[in-house]
């Protein structure tokens, strides 16, 4: 038995080893894209569209797509593939909880205030609310992630759910998830175009004519889908995946570990 | 072991009986809702734009989002869910590569009848093709899907492909299956929502009043979401998955078959 469990314990150090190397590569890649995402967002509201404010303006609202990109698309992301890193594999499975929950609710703070970003702007200059498409998508979306994230904590954090409700719950959670992650992505697509269609609407350089600003924020919406489908890639087609380690620690409610 | 084959066999069409009863009412539900997204998209066309033509004017345009909502959505996400459909579980898998195939050649054909209208319509009109972030995400996943289609094809009904190589490309073929629907979806959204701007832009009814073609259009696209997420939710997180029929039954291709 000992040298059995010794046996199992160097191989899984083994393939957690093995696979590492191309994890970090991944990841790194995904750091990359995320961080460009990014990037070129605050780019494109700094240089073509006059920068930030925090005063009603059409400055204020340049911070919608800088948080919304920021949270519902690159933090959501990254905190979504908390248990795909190898180090999550092994041991207890509450730190991981515990950071999967934090970094999704730093995503959920930066969406809503990019959405108070657009709603201040809107009510400040008496534009109408929640009209389009893009706004009637992204507000389900939000609206569904903050159902996810309540009903996440409330299950799998909370000591109160049976065993029985939690692997009731886990497809959907994994499902919702990436769910929310694909429309977080239709939503921006839909808002970048949307924007570009109100920006670039003057006769010297309209949107059809692909001036420079048309070019960098169309790429930065396809920079947008290639980091999207990285990460469902990696959270649901990829070997990464944590071992399910039985009852015993899948059931590592907050208020009973470590007290 | 007679027996035990006998034991098998029963409960699997067992297994297979109590789970076509919520198959076929979850069926029910993506037809009903996949008939009214296309429903939906015609209604549009034909009571709030004027009704359709092949000609080179907006009226051949109006082909252009029906056209895309049934192949790139509707064909699309019914012929991924061939292999959830309980009778494919058992008995030979070629009839259902075969079928497979055949539904995703005919929403391919008639995604590219769509583009050809909103290309015809544009070159008539002197209009650019391929500058909005719409046009770039659609042709992105027209591109992917086709080769989705021609890989999916050499590689799982011809019969050159090796056990290995089969085994090494299904689950990019099943993940890629479901990120083209993902981004179909964000071209719809992206569609809907960029044509609303260009035809409610009249002080008399515009966008942002929201008349009774807005409100019905930007249902349709989000029905178009709800059908999107359903064909995802079964495609890829329920339990209706083909059990793994092992190698032999596995490997049937095109021109081995029945010769």
């Amino acid at each position: 038995m000992g040298k059995n469990f010794s046996d199992s314990f160097l191989s899984r150090e083994c393939v957690i080893r093995m696979v590492s190397g191309r994890f970090y590569l991944s990841c790194l890649l995904l750091g990359s894209l995320g961080s460009m995402c990014i990037l070129f967002t605050i780019y494109w509201m700094q240089y073509w569209r006059g920068g930030f404010a925090w005063n009603g303006s059409i400055y204020m609202f340049n911070w919608h797509p800088v948080l919304m990109v920021a949270g519902m698309v690159v933090f959501y992301g990254g905190a979504s593939l908390v248990y795909r890193l190898p180090q999550s594999w092994v041991g207890p499975k509450l730190p991981w909880k515990l950071l999967h929950a934090a970094l999704h609710l730093m995503a959920f703070v930066l969406t809503v205030v990019g959405l108070v970003a657009v709603f201040t702007f809107h009510n400040h200059g008496r534009i109408a609310n929640l009209y389009s498409l893009h706004s009637w998508l992204g507000i389900t979306t939000v609206f569904l992630f903050a159902c996810q994230w309540f009903l996440g904590f409330a299950v799998f954090l909370l000591p109160w759910a049976s065993m029985w409700l939690r692997s009731l719950l886990k497809p959907i959670h994994v499902f919702f998830g990436a769910a929310i992650l694909s429309l977080s992505i239709a939503s921006v697509i839909s808002g970048i175009n949307e924007k570009l269609f109100f920006s670039l609407k003057n006769t010297t350089r309209p949107y059809h004519s692909l001036p420079s600003e048309a070019v960098f924020a169309n790429s930065t919406g396809m920079l947008v889908v290639a980091f999207g489908l990285l990460v469902l890639y990696i959270l649901l087609a990829s070997s990464w995946k944590r071992p399910e380690p039985g009852i015993l620690t899948d059931r590592q409610p907050l208020l009973h570990d470590g007290q």
